[in-house]
């Protein structure tokens, strides 16, 4: 039988912590940057490039796999580690966020929605049962509950009236998760209520009054300024319990990344690495560098030859700017998993600089850095 | 002192030829497959990658290296190898092939070709010397001369003119070689003369006579039937000399290949395993897969659980159909690398059969393979 779900909480430093847990297919040190494998792929990357950049975890997607190519033949082809051949763990969404983003929503109501498929136009229904039992055809090992996540702003109306339901599917998803008995696997929580910090809390708190072996904090890098992001995170993560594990969703930039940890979240997942690497930008030591940029045309200089992974160290940053301007797949590949290995090296400094205690100085010595890349150009 | 370029012909059954050349980045066994870097990348491979396939030498493009990113800035970043990170042989095409298929040529006399740049519209003059000169400042170990290349069918007339053209070219290339004094670099002469094998036969007795490291013979697989290719490769290897090794340039199929083999080329390019694996399709033993095709959206078995590359004994044909379908990149990336592989494995297979005097049967069992594929509808 397989070790159940835990989360360690090794050392904290002040609201930082530094942790790790335990899936059916290994352990996840924290805090933990999951790169999203959307449609059962890291777009343009191998799953050994992906591992090779330092990552333990990837994100999968409920709603695009329940489209395409279907979650049942998923599980009739051995699950999605298996599928994608990623052997490392996998947490999948429940879907809700790309309901709302993506497809066109027809009808919510108190059980489920039902939207037309982005795809084909077919009417497809997303209930909290369903969007568990996706997941477990998946073969997640985390699961997350479904929710309604609303776009910002939103009136104080809707904003309760979608926390609310996102409880009510929280109770019934849990209910269904535990029907299954997936002996290892986790459900996490995901916490609702918009920009309102009274909402928040009390989203947070019945949350973890119904007890869930994780909790996310959803509904935010929707459009709002950093500074309400991060002042509705620092007052939602107290009230979380300290021993499971806490994700900001679809979050973010390397500083927010390093602002969120400050303020005690775990994990992250977010298209912006790979999303913005086959765009042509690159997130360094140096700060973000935009490869597209004429001034690269000639730089004989790889991105970073201080960096723990080779494709920093070996690429001339003339080599990527061509590929960039030629628009060539390899760009995107290359700048991909350049951007991977900086956020995975940036969280795995995080959970060095928390166990010592210095987790001030390294935010401070990490911005230093990206602010001497702006003052030099790079 | 780096050796001479040199070409060691180990063994010959009935015309097909096993052989090796020795380069300043390596040797090459014979016969050959080069896979196609445009623009300083196989596309969305990394070369890594291209390694592990087998390949042991790729080629590149004169005609796009010269307009982006410039073959000056690519000498001044130290050579094509550095900037691609390929440190085994580089062919270079002279720009000829490209000039008449992609640019809007504006004129063409005795001392060169007159083209618009399809990337700018910049008007760009390209002569013998100067082609030469751009593969030098690339720094490929074997450089082509310019060539007059016709599309079939053309008249008598125009396939003369451009016939002798291209050896007056060839004549003038070899002139500007060889005061490079490129030790241990080869240029190779290009057989012209379109479907009228009297013109072959003169071009290459012509071309053998300036005496060349190698013989390439252009101008065919744009357009014509196999084989009428077929019968000019077969007129035109004898009048080759033996000690030099013969390519083919653009070509083919696999099935091009082994017929071509069989009529004494050693050496081949092709954009097909990476375009048509871009496309969908695979080339495995048992012939061309169209992953596309919905028969395989549940099929858990992989393209070949016998090859020796770990891609094609992998991912389920369910998965590379799912990429395929859902235009993922990793589908052209994935499908890219098995098919170079299959190409890999197809040449060491003729190479192992001509070495054991057994080329007839090789080819039998390979087209027998393929036969069964299409009878099992694979």
């Amino acid at each position: 039988m397989p070790e159940p779900f835990s989360f360690n909480l090794i050392k904290t430093d002040g609201s930082a912590r530094r942790g790790e847990f335990v899936t059916p297919h290994g352990r996840v040190q924290t805090p933990a940057f999951m790169p999203v494998g959307t449609q059962g792929t890291v777009k343009g990357l191998m799953p050994d490039d992906v591992r090779a950049t330092g990552a333990e975890i990837v994100l999968g997607n409920t709603y695009h796999l329940m489209l395409r190519p279907g979650a049942e033949r998923i599980a009739a082809l051995g699950g999605l580690h298996k599928f994608m051949n990623w052997p490392l763990p996998i947490l999948t969404d429940s879907g809700g966020f790309q309901v709302m983003s993506l497809s066109e929503l027809r009808k919510l109501d108190e059980q489920g929605v039902t939207f037309r498929s982005h795809l084909d136009g077919a009417m497809v229904v997303l209930s909290p049962e369903r969007a568990i039992e996706i997941q477990a055809l998946l073969g997640a090992d985390i699961s997350m509950q479904l929710d309604e996540c609303l776009k910002l702003p939103a009136s104080a109306h809707d904003i309760t009236r979608a926390m609310e339901l996102s409880l009510r599917w929280a109770e019934r998803s849990k209910r269904s998760f535990e029907s299954q008995a997936r002996e290892g696997h986790a459900l996490f929580a995901i916490v609702q209520g918009g920009d309102d910090l009274v909402l928040r809390a009390k989203s947070a708190r019945e949350l973890t009054g119904m007890g869930f072996q994780g909790y996310a904090i959803g509904g935010l890098a929707v459009g709002e300024p950093q500074e309400v992001m991060l002042k509705v995170v620092a007052e939602t993560t107290p009230i979380l319990p300290a021993d499971r594990p806490r994700y900001l969703m679809g979050v973010g930039t390397p500083h927010d990344l390093m602002e969120a940890v400050k303020r005690g979240i775990d994990m992250f997942d977010c298209v912006l690495p790979t999303r913005n690497g086959r765009h042509g930008m690159a997130f360094t030591r140096f700060g973000a560098i935009n490869l597209a940029n004429a001034r690269h045309a000639e730089d004989p200089r790889p991105l970073d030859e201080q960096s723990a992974h080779p494709a920093a160290r070996t690429y001339s940053r003339a080599y990527l700017h061509h590929l960039t301007k030629a628009n060539e797949i390899l760009g995107g590949v290359l700048l991909s998993t350049i951007n991977l290995a900086y956020y995975q090296a940036l969280t795995a400094g995080m959970r060095e600089a928390i166990a010592a205690g210095r987790f001030a100085d390294f935010q401070a010595a990490t911005e230093a850095g990206w602010k001497q890349g702006d003052i030099l150009a790079l």
